[in-house]
């Protein structure tokens, strides 16, 4: 995928209008009151429900559209919504409501040996460019978080959602809107053209951050264009390794549910690592539960199968000499998301989690609790798998930097 | 600036030949034991002060070319070494060397209701890419930051210190070698051509970090063509800001540490803003005062003053209307790293720290104490004004990412 396809001075003009005026809409949403955001978030939500029908004639437009030029049956069903997906959405926002607010949080303070007060406190990012595939569901989680998180968000989603995400973000506008708050803290960014997504990452001063969510050549493109900074979301090629010292039942259990509890998702198993050692036993043994579950199972997996993020009932098998194998093995071909070791030796378990790079490390449990939601955030962004700023789910804390503040009477520094 | 030059394949083979090569160490440096890497650092900073003699001589040779193509003398200063500037680069090993490890602490942890144990905890960021100009202490400190924090770093130093650097490098690397510590920790990057820069901030997969050290054109470049997640670096446009409510023997006070203390470093004040209400009396004192230390003051100050960071004895002088006019001020013209205010009016302090958008924002205090060794980190790799990660100075904990751990016993997630 390139995102260097011939740009359109007036998209560029637009993206960086969008991103002038959320700039501004940021600066007043930084000093919002807990209270007002979750009036506002609240108030959204019920509009949201109101709108229902409006909400559905538009995705309904999209989906028609989508029919058309024969898209696949399970990218329809992530772009479709009906009355109980609204409801789950408007849920959403409710949920985000609930949930702390980072911004003013101090995270240290003390007075310095001159009597310098210092504190370290939680302020929003400013501006969030948000890129992403199909869901409409993500242009509202998305809002609801930043604006929780005192940030204005730019969403760039897909132009096969664009009526959908339209109808939402109207309805989001108009909620913000009789809240008297800036309406400008939530703007749809034109999917008709590629270059606006490099027009988003490019806006150097503009945009605090770019996050992009969806497929690997998405999020690499992204990541190689972009000129402000961004975090990379979700690719998610985890392992699950049964060291010799694995109860088999557990190992069969977690393997599992590791694979097919969600296929389809980024913390989903992609390939079996069985150590040597216990292999004559357990292969066998692994390899019929998962095909028996309907997973078609790579054996003889070559270069290609290990590196490949199946996102399907398909996984690669690989037996290795010991955790210091497993482990190179990991680091070669995983992602940084998700890995798993099964085993009762602790001297193993320790090992595992120390050497290998990841944002999670899971002994003796499923790849599948990778999540915001299972970590107890209450909601998440996305799973970031870069290791600066924020590693594994990210939640509201995940979407604010911060500020030295210091408070003297007229202190000055000795030459 | 552009670094953009004709790259050469066999620089950029030798430049991602030692990333892998530091990817490796890195693997063995985050498993080391605290007092493994102190006492590397101990032994590093007693092999400098041993070698003193051949560190001063490849000094001199950088100095004699320095020198030869008429290089200026406050640049001859900053790459020059002596006996006690050696001595003073292994005193910040030994500081380093007493700092807490900022590697293994537990950030977050707690069991989830399904009893599965959770904790975030501190680890190496892996291998960082240092771009930096001048100064070649800034290579021992590097060095020392990065392996106290379980890093490998790769250094790009600039030519015109090759043979200090280099140098020094070498002292580093044996030391590790005696210490029975992976010499591949720290790695000079050749500096005889502007390409090896671009290698190093596109090795995606290979560099996890790069940070830029310098004016800003070589920030700007770096940032701009990175394709490996980077840290903005220490461009600071700072403003004094002195509102009605001043104190204006403070006011003095400030403003001439804020901008004499070192005029050359990136906290020291570029603008001061006075505000209207006070102008008549408190502009001609402060604007002798700055004169009389001689410092040349820009008074008609236009767009190019307000824009410019002097780093010299020379500052721009604005009126400004009311405490949201200096905030606005700020956020257009500022670089987000520190900003001050003089008065005594809590509501007026209140709202300038809430609304400016900055690293860093000082109640009548000087702007020259936004500092990792003020603000009591002991030691700092540089003041981040981005963001994303770290925000101000950058100590030891900011050279780390984290790693999320799951204790179970078999749990797998529920469909």
């Amino acid at each position: 995928m390139s995102l260097q396809a011939p740009s359109r001075p007036d998209l560029r003009q637009e993206v960086h209008d969008a991103a002038r005026r959320a700039r501004i809409a940021s600066r007043a949403l930084a000093l919002l009151p807990t209270v007002a955001k979750d009036q506002a978030l609240k108030s959204a939500a019920d509009s949201i429900v109101a709108n229902t029908e409006q909400i559905l004639a538009a995705n309904a437009e999209d989906l028609k559209a989508a029919r058309a030029v024969g898209t696949a049956d399970a990218m329809l069903d992530r772009l479709a919504l009906n009355a109980t997906r609204v409801e789950g959405i408007a849920a959403g926002l409710r949920q985000v409501a609930g949930l702390p607010d980072p911004v003013g949080e101090v995270l240290r303070g003390y007075s310095l040996p001159n009597g310098l007060q210092l504190r370290q406190q939680r302020v929003p990012l400013g501006v969030i460019g948000m890129i992403y595939e199909g869901r409409p569901n993500v242009t509202v989680d998305a809002f609801g978080l930043a604006l929780k998180s005192g940030n204005a968000v730019l969403l760039r989603g897909s132009s096969s959602a664009w009526h959908s995400n339209q109808a939402l973000v109207e309805v989001l506008r108009s909620a913000l809107r009789a809240e008297d708050l800036p309406v400008d803290a939530v703007q749809l960014i034109s999917a008709d053209d590629r270059s606006t997504v490099t027009h988003l990452i490019q806006a150097r001063g503009l945009v605090d951050v770019a996050i992009p969510r969806g497929g690997a050549s998405l999020i690499d493109a992204v990541v190689r264009d972009a000129q402000v900074p961004t975090i990379e979301t979700g690719v998610g090629n985890c392992h699950v390794y049964v060291h010799e010292g694995a109860d088999l039942d557990v190992a069969e259990r977690i393997v599992l549910n590791s694979k097919t509890r969600r296929p389809s998702v980024c913390n989903a198993a992609e390939t079996l690592l069985v150590d040597a050692a216990i292999a004559g036993e357990a292969l066998p043994r692994l390899v019929a539960a998962l095909q028996d579950s309907g997973v078609t199972v790579h054996l003889d997996a070559n270069e290609d199968h290990l590196r490949r993020e199946y996102l399907a009932m398909e996984i690669a098998v690989a037996v290795v000499d010991g955790v210091d194998a497993a482990i190179a093995h990991v680091n070669e071909y995983g992602t940084g998301h998700t890995e798993a070791i099964v085993t009762n030796n602790v001297a193993a378990a320790q090992r595992f989690t120390d050497g290998v790079d990841a944002a999670a490390v899971m002994v003796n449990a499923s790849t599948s609790f990778t999540d915001g939601e299972q970590f107890g955030f209450g909601a998440e962004i996305g799973i970031s798998t870069q290791k600066l700023h924020a590693r594994g789910p990210m939640g509201l804390p995940e979407l604010t930097s911060t500020k030295w503040i210091a408070w003297g009477d007229g202190h000055i520094r000795p030459t």
